[in-house]
């Protein structure tokens, strides 16, 4: 309930998503009940596996996270993962706040046994292939080891879910010494240094589309600029080509005929074709997509949580947590 | 010397910028002399006011920025800032390693009085024009107070050489509310707030090409990614428009068509353009440009040189410091 179209979107996605994957699993709609089978009735929904369970708060976007998730405990949001705490669901997916979606995760599911800070990766496209950013906005003031965990988290993810072998991690800074940096910064490099991980040492900005690491660490407040940086690139260069094709008609005919291939250009950029972002180091499968998604982003944000749950993801982050936490020297400055 | 190409592009870069203003002012080239009358001799510079001072050391990319200030006392970066504290040169302008001629500038200048950090500010394109990003790599650890400073110097840059009147100053952060983000950033939303700069709030990662602030503040660690970030953009769009220009002919035609209306979207984030970026808060005009600048992007640095040096900047920065340590309590986390 807590997403910018809800529930008209989360249904419509949901449909879909139930549609493509012919029924394979089961979803089930958390929110107002008369709401959402009011929007259900406007769709053709004979033979698909969906159920509603009535949850009568939404927290918003305007919402405090976890002030919200204690205070609010009949939330779509609190309800849905608590049906997946019991069991009742195998995996949850929500749009909308995603401060609160990490607090009420966090919280109802517990942290995985040696996680010190559940987070939020995300994705970045780059000239080759997806690559995980981690974290992409949660936790802003981070110490080593929170920067170190994100990449253990973010390896497995890359390696279970987007199946890169042994993939490359990357030390979001400000230069490639490795000195370079904050204290946190460079003390995780020491750490990841002496890791088992697949460390490639430091990137820098203009790392990240390049693609030169698989998953790339930084703290949540650099990952939450640069990750709504990027994604305002699209309608940056389409008011600049509005502007060019303003100065005449040849500019908009040649901009017509250009359109096709921009378009192509600016695919992977849209945030669309990720749908949701996994919430990492919680008991559970936690997927959030953004406030504003569309029908599509939905269907493939559920499509990813159905994925996920498959991967057996949080076993190996376990098992890979306890061996850092065996291999690496202790982090003196947490 | 410390560019890419030096001493070619400097050079070049010189004998246009003298060229383009009819030798309005006069150009000191500071270097390794031979080597640079050779370079020299390739020019038609009859009629140009150019003068050379030698300097045998040069400040390479790969040395650390403070003690190679110190150890090559005799480097075209410290003689050249030498001669501008001499009153000999009115401005002085360099291009390869910017923390180095941060550390020279302030070592050889002196800070501003009251200026707790001098800081490199940049520029950034953005739907309503350029904007000043301040600190764009230099102090990745700040304080409040720091990034109040820097508020503070962006906004007489803003004014007196961007001219724009009382420029709206925002804080990069990662989300509107003022209570967001780190201690540091939090502390001084509310310096800022009872400031008397035109302070609009806070901005986050998707505002800065919407042109949201004209002046835009955050630590260097922020600034120098989310700036390589941006520089990597059109190279990324490029590898993918020829990534789908390989899917056949008819593609490639429409790319073909489609070049000029990009280049012309991309254009301003190109930094050739801008040229150079002032470093603020030293008793003295020093810019800095991009190791591998183009002999037009060093032009156009001498001619914004000359330009801020016209505008009594440092006066304006001294008085707007002084003014604001009065107005604003005093920040308790510094």
């Amino acid at each position: 309930m807590g997403g910018d179209f809800a529930p008209a979107n989360e249904i419509a996605g949901a449909v879909e998503a139930l549609r493509q994957a012919k029924n394979e699993f089961e979803v089930i709609l958390v929110g107002k009940e008369r709401d959402i089978r009011a929007e259900l009735g406007k769709h053709e929904t004979e033979g698909l596996a969906i159920s509603v369970v009535n949850a009568d708060d939404v927290i918003t976007m305007d919402d405090s996270p976890t002030a919200s998730v204690k205070q609010k405990r009949n939330s779509s949001l609190a309800v849905g993962i608590q049906l997946h705490k019991e069991g009742k669901a195998e995996a949850f997916a929500s749009v909308g706040n995603t401060g609160a979606a990490l607090s009420a995760s966090t919280l109802i599911l517990g942290r995985i046994k040696g996680v010190s800070r559940p987070t939020i990766a995300t994705f970045f496209p780059s000239e080759r292939g997806v690559g995980v950013l981690v974290d992409a906005g949660t936790n802003v003031d981070c110490r080593a080891q929170h920067l170190y965990e994100f990449a253990v988290m973010g390896s497995i993810y890359a390696n279970r879910v987007l199946r890169y072998e042994n993939p490359t991690v990357g030390l979001l800074n400000v230069g490639e010494e490795k000195t370079k940096g904050t204290v946190a910064v460079s003390e995780a490099h020491k750490l990841l240094e002496s890791s088992s991980l697949n460390f490639i040492g430091n990137i820098e900005g203009r790392d990240i589309l390049k693609g030169k690491a698989q998953v790339m660490v930084c703290d949540g407040f650099v990952g939450n600029v640069i990750l709504k940086f990027g994604e305002s690139v699209p309608s940056f260069l389409k008011a600049k080509l509005r502007e060019y094709a303003s100065g005449g008609l040849f500019r908009k005919l040649l901009i017509g005929a250009a359109q096709g291939s921009l378009r192509a250009a600016l695919k992977d950029m849209d945030y669309e074709q990720y749908g949701g972002v996994p919430v990492l180091g919680v008991n559970g499968v936690s997927v959030v997509g953004h406030g504003s998604s569309s029908p599509k982003a939905i269907k493939n944000m559920i499509l990813k949580a159905v994925e996920v749950a498959k991967t057996q993801l949080n076993t190996h982050i376990e098992q890979a947590i306890a061996e850092a936490a065996k291999a690496a020297p202790s982090d003196t400055s947490s």
